[in-house]
């Protein structure tokens, strides 16, 4: 899967594509993942790539050309199954549409920064608005990041451990149960019993019990 | 306000805290980013912080032990206001969340990896899960920054125009209206007149039927 990210801010980008689940991927070849500097698309003097906003008002808005010199440059060398734009407008992020998103081959990311990118960008060029959350962040960067590691780590052999995806939270839409590791009592604080029984049946049965419990008690709505 | 951040990825986060709005609260000493790395706190060979599940099953299991001491090794030194775990679990980020945490002076941030964290160290240390969205994620790295980014942002003198964080989407519960720059005419796809007309009044109007009018569309939930 190919990731074409457009961005004024492309060194902010870096380290998170360069370590960990993203990282594995890209040197696997199972994920790309290319950022594009928009200033260089911009065709005026000091490479700007935003103005003052129509109508008055605070804050800078993106422009359309730099944005639509790079999308047809990339559309020319292949096609791509959806330009996504990330804002807060956009459709909520939930563990579904990264499966979904996940079984694309191509898709291009918009991120914004400033007051927003203007209106006839999306209205011409996007195909899907994408939020990560009801709050507001500086700029689309940190939520393309966002979505391209939910969705990197749902394409088969990127995980090492398959079964990994599979238990995670949300899949089942039941949170996880909690989970313990040495050393059995730290400090008094001790690992529940069960954990240390051998008994796999129980042990299961307990899992099962806590994570619903833990849906019920935290996230009521993903049961309903 | 200063945030320590307690990972085993920390060169993951070095990018997004280097540049735009959080490069600049941290040069105005608005805030203190100090990313912490888990290893240095592990008392084991080949710095480890990771053991198997208790009970069996895939994936590794963060250990007690080193956040206990970089926590403890934190809270020696400074009063927190919060200590932080970032988690599919938590209640989830939201605007009047972030406002409500740029209140504060000293937080924790824990990211967990893996399989997830040994859950004695919720129990005992965490004080608020925070979860960005219902979907998962390689770890809490990429989540601290979300949360980071969208507080740090609220902080009085970080933004440079003062009225900006105000007009943005979810601090009034509805979503911004659309923003155009120039050319007002850009391969036939025009600026609306009303932008134009230099009517202030009418030009806010407009503006917020339009912010209304997405909002019904797109995000009916806010307005109830």
């Amino acid at each position: 899967m190919r990731f074409d990210i457009i961005t004024v801010l492309p060194g902010l980008l870096e380290s998170p594509f360069a370590h960990s689940i993203l990282q594995r991927a890209q040197k696997k070849g199972i994920a790309e993942i290319v950022v594009h500097n928009l200033r260089e698309y911009s065709t005026q003097k000091q490479r700007s790539v935003d103005d003052y906003p129509y109508g008055g008002g605070s804050g800078m808005v993106m422009q359309i050309a730099p944005f639509a010199a790079c999308i047809e440059k990339l559309k020319s060398e292949r096609d791509y199954d959806e330009v996504i734009f990330m804002s807060p407008d956009g459709k909520t992020l939930n563990q579904a549409m990264a499966n979904q998103l996940s079984g694309l081959t191509n898709v291009i990311i918009l991120c914004g920064h400033y007051k927003g990118i203007d209106q006839r960008i999306r209205d011409i060029f996007v195909t899907k608005e994408i939020s990560v959350g009801d709050y507001v962040l500086s700029g689309g960067e940190l939520p393309s990041a966002i979505v391209v590691d939910a969705v990197v780590r749902l394409i088969p052999g990127v995980l090492n451990d398959e079964t990994s995806a599979l238990s995670d939270s949300f899949q089942d839409d039941l949170l996880d149960a909690p989970v313990y590791t040495r050393p059995a009592d730290w400090n008094g604080h001790k690992v529940p019993d069960i954990l240390l029984s051998g008994d796999q049946a129980k042990i299961e049965i307990w899992r099962h019990d806590e994570a619903l419990k833990r849906t019920q008690d935290r996230r009521p709505d993903l049961l309903e």
